[in-house]
C-alpha cells in the first residue's frame, strides 16, 4: 500500500533525482542532460538556489522513493498592495505514477507552504503545448488571467 | 531637450516614487493606496525585498525625475541545464510620457541586465486585458509560449 506522501525542502543529495523527475518530462526530455551524479552545471547551479532567500525545491517522496517536486520560490514586491507573492516552477511526477493525483497533492503542498509564508498569491506559468495543463489549475483555483512570455538569450 | 534616460538600483528613497508610477495604472489604479510617505505595507516590502539576494527594483530617471521602474528578480533553478533566469514584474512609464519609446528602454535594459547576470532566459507575464501588451513584447522579441496562471490566497 503507497504511504502518505512526505514533502520536504531538497538538499543537494536528492539533485540527482530532481533531474531525473524533470527529465522524464515531455519538454524535459529535451532540455536535460541526465547523468549520475549530475554534471557541474546543474550542481553549481543548486549550490546557486542554496544561496539565495527562499528559493528551494520541494520534494514528495513516498514508500523511500522520490516520486515529485516542484521550485517554491517566494517573492517580495511592491505592488499589489506590498504582497509577497509565491512563485512555482518545474513542477514533476514521476512518470510511472502520473495520473493518480499527485501532481495536486504537490500543488495543494505549495499553496499551504505560500499561505505559512504569508503570500497572497502563488503563480506560475505553464507551457501552452501542455494540453493537460488548464483542467488541472482550473480545477485548483488558477486563472488563467496572463500570457507568459519568454525570451532566450 | 530630453536627457539620456538613466538607470540604477532603487533605494528606500525611491519608493513613493516607485509607487506612484505602479498605482498610475491601469490595473494598479484599483490595487494600491497611494500616500506620501508609502504606508508601513510598502516600506516593509521595500525592506523584505532588499533581505533578499537579487530581487530589485530598477528606476529610469530623465532631467532627474523618476519616470519609469521595473521590478529585477533573478532566480536560480535547476531545469533548462541549470540555466539562471531573469523576471520581470512590474513595468510602468509615467502616464505622461507612454507611448514615447520608454517602455522599450526600460525592456532592454533589463534584457541588458539579464545578460550581465549570466541569465540565459528573460519571462514575464501579462495580464490578458493588456490589449497592447502583446505586440509590444513580440518586438523586443519575447514568444508568447505560456499561460500565466493566478491564485489569490
Amino acid at each position: 500500500m503507497a504511504e502518505t506522501l512526505q514533502f520536504k525542502i531538497a538538499q543537494e543529495r536528492d539533485l540527482y533525482d530532481i533531474l531525473r523527475l524533470i527529465a522524464q518530462d515531455q519538454l524535459g526530455s529535451k532540455r536535460e542532460t541526465l547523468t549520475n551524479p549530475p554534471s557541474k552545471a546543474y550542481s553549481d547551479a543548486f549550490q546557486n538556489m542554496q544561496s539565495q532567500k527562499n528559493n528551494n525545491f520541494i520534494i514528495a517522496s513516498q514508500n523511500g522513493k522520490i516520486i515529485g517536486c516542484y521550485q517554491f520560490t517566494l517573492i517580495y514586491g511592491i505592488s499589489r498592495g506590498g504582497a509577497p507573492r509565491a512563485q512555482i516552477e518545474s513542477v514533476r511526477v514521476d512518470q510511472n505514477l502520473r495520473g493518480s493525483g499527485i501532481g495536486r497533492k504537490l500543488m495543494l503542498d505549495a499553496i499551504d507552504r505560500a499561505k505559512k509564508s504569508d503570500c497572497q498569491l502563488v503563480q506560475l506559468t505553464t507551457d501552452k503545448t501542455r494540453d493537460d495543463a488548464h483542467l488541472f489549475y482550473d480545477n485548483l483555483g488558477f486563472t488563467a488571467s496572463h500570457i507568459g512570455y519568454k525570451k532566450k538569450i
